[in-house]
């Protein structure tokens, strides 16, 4: 009898629980978006502070504009977490290429950290190859003095569009050092990306101390195809200048942080964040400004809405993902030496799209707890718990200090059209989704702090 | 023993099968997602037609593409259902507010099917409401001669904004009769949008036969926060001009069909459709350009990839969905008078934007069969199977003949900002997006030509 009584006791507080959750998300949900403040922070941070490369002014103005939103959002308190960042200057550049019997200006972008022409002309025969195999192939004399093009595709038939760039994102990271290897003066690559048209995509690559530095462009997918063409036909060059460099000396940064003190547990701490800083091409809209305002978002909601968590929630802009995660490393190094304790840390850095699921990097066990929960989210439009996804800022609270992630998982449809493109600008963020992915980030942290993660 | 032998060849041959539909799931993903000619159907559809008012030259010259379109995308025989639809007229039209003490013009739509005022000048005072209950408790005396403001709010609570959409259409349906019954002279609604801008929406009101059809207008978000706002501080008045009006005679027009022959069960009909008609404002992308070339594709996929359904297929570009649904009607009309034998019909009328789930109007035992497949679409995002949504134009088909409908249903949260706007045009439709739900299409499809409906 006491033992059925406890079980009907334990299922009464489990429904009660949950209904509880159920109208703790919609007063969430209903809160951003009808009244939700993401949508206009990110029309300031897109229009008014622009393209932000770690190191930059534009940088510094976006870590003002992080804290002024902090406390316009109501945080209890606001600092700035600093650390030391690679600045990469980019300076003029410009591809032509021999195209139909005559040079042809084209739109490209120097890869992210590569070095330049030091602003000379640099005129050679391009070579093509389709892949790594291809031009393993190759023996170094017929690469040698020669522009490589790495005509890679971003493969269409991955849904989830990270996968497309998991497989083809070498080419950018080691294609300058496996050409630079076999004599090759530069590369241009088939940018990665998803897109119906020409936007050359940007995006760090990362060259091998013992190899020669050589200069990278990226071109967009119409002018690839006419490349292509052009390669099949015959023999092609391309006239290439540029003047990006990496500056000599690391600059003195910053993340910024928002924190509202927790009720009962103020010592358990549950971060959100995205990051602030973005390559310098476009707006850094969907990379990361949406990240950034969605966090920034969870603090204003729960204010708005009198919402007091259990645990401290803090909301990080992460300084320097794009090129060395400098921020996302001083913030666990502040963790450690403060001996915090970090309950969980999740990142939204994949697009402000319709969210469809949330990543989670921790046991299985912990895994288990949160899955009860699971079902609460799909009013939402949330289903997907599946992935092993966190985030590049807090990976380190993870790896350094077993902190367990999750990460935000938008709609993946659009994102690698847009990505480290001069397209990633504040008009391609739609509203409504921006706010829905807010709303979930909210109602989870809200969740974890409530539940905690086993 | 010979019971075990059975379970274990029961489970065998569902696994089998299952295996099966995942591969040919897969195959046909891969060919849309690489090959699909959707996209540059809609934009031979969007920029060559452009919008598409049922009775319009632009439609009729839409059923010629439309009839090209099936023929190249490989369908064994086109052919056309004729239908006489209705034919509304715009003309010119304006609309200029007090506001600010002075008349500005503002962009604004007149509803469709609406009477205008003739072409002439038409100057009253405003009165505005917030909804139907607030209009309701005011006496005659305050309406008469006035020009009654509809100022009700999308509202931006609900996550699938169709169910907002639900809400706030009885505005714009019913508005124009229920402001005459107490001698409105015009109406001015908010438009039925989320968007954060100014476009104004049209479509359909509806007029009672006993009730004097008074002119009715469209307004942004923006501009109808603007007229409330002088409402609020005073007397404001309007000036209305419009010419459009309901032509007078039907007009004869076509719905475009095209079909592969099923090899077992030709006899066995499964229709897939989109509407090709549209407002007579942007380029009708997400309404319904859309649904028309995913629904070729369908047939193009099925050929290129050489799968010969069991089933015979149809794809079905209807005529005059917005504004009277006689091409769903005559469809089913044909279909009754030639004895059919339809399995189910699905539409796809609700953008091109990434699938979420797939409505299912049927039977619970039809539910419950087709509902043993659902994991097998997980892959592709969709995962909501719990929606009663068909389509209007396949919709007679279920009420007069009992065929099962589904209807496919993408993320939701974009359309309502462009939905009958100038806005609606190709550049706001996603390749990938598009192509995905011409997948989840075609594998529907292509599961129920194999499984049946039950």
């Amino acid at each position: 009898m006491k033992f059925r009584i406890f079980i009907l006791l334990a299922f009464l507080s489990a429904y009660t629980s949950s209904a509880q959750d159920s109208l703790i998300f919609r007063k969430i949900a209903d809160e951003i978006m009808v009244n939700g403040m993401c949508y206009n922070n990110l029309r300031v941070l897109c229009k008014r502070v622009g393209h932000r490369i770690s190191g930059s002014t534009e940088a510094a103005k976006a870590v003002g504009w992080g804290k002024a939103a902090m406390h316009a959002a109501g945080a209890d308190s606001v600092w700035l977490v600093p650390c030391n960042v690679p600045y990469w200057f980019r300076g003029k550049e410009s591809l032509e290429l021999m195209l139909g019997g005559k040079y042809v200006q084209v739109d490209a972008l120097s890869l992210g950290n590569s070095e330049g022409t030091g602003g000379k002309l640099l005129e050679a025969p391009v070579i093509m190859v389709y892949n790594f195999d291809e031009f393993n192939a190759l023996p170094a004399s017929a690469v040698e003095g020669k522009i490589v093009f790495f005509n890679y595709r971003f493969r269409q038939d991955f849904i989830f569009t990270f996968e497309g760039y998991g497989d083809a994102v070498k080419y950018r990271g080691a294609g300058p050092t496996v050409a630079a290897q076999k004599g090759a003066v530069a590369i241009i690559i088939r940018s990665m990306s998803t897109g119906e048209d020409d936007f050359p995509h940007t995006g760090g690559t990362h060259y091998v101390d013992s190899v020669k530095k050589i200069p990278a462009m990226a071109i967009g997918n119409r002018t690839a195809d006419k490349l292509e063409e052009a390669c099949k036909k015959g023999n092609v060059s391309a006239k290439l200048t540029s003047e990006c460099h990496m500056m000599p000396d690391l600059v003195p940064s910053f993340s910024v942080v928002g924190e509202i003190k927790g009720t009962d547990n103020p010592e358990r701490i549950i971060t959100v964040g995205g990051h602030l800083d973005s390559w310098d091409v476009g707006e850094g809209a969907n990379d990361d400004g949406t990240g950034c305002v969605q966090s920034i978002e969870v603090i204003r909601a729960f204010k708005a809405l009198g919402i007091r968590p259990k645990c401290t929630i803090r909301a990080v802009l992460f300084m320097n993902e794009e090129n060395g995660q400098k921020g996302g490393q001083a913030y666990a190094d502040s963790a450690k030496s403060n001996h915090e304790n970090h309950v969980l840390a999740i990142e939204t850095d994949a697009g402000g799209f319709s969210p469809r699921g949330i990543g989670l990097v921790m046991s299985k066990e912990q895994k288990a707890h949160i899955l009860q929960y699971k079902d609460l989210f799909l009013p939402y439009g949330v289903y997907d718990f599946t992935r092993e996804e966190g985030g590049s800022d807090i990976e380190p609270m993870h790896s350094r200090l077993g902190v367990p992630l999750a990460g935000l998982i938008p709609d993946s449809q659009r994102y690698f059209d847009l990505h480290h493109t001069n397209n990633d600008v504040f008009e391609n963020v739609n509203h409504r989704e921006l706010k829905l992915g807010a709303a979930v980030l909210a109602q989870f942290i809200w969740l974890i702090s409530e539940h905690g993660v086993n």
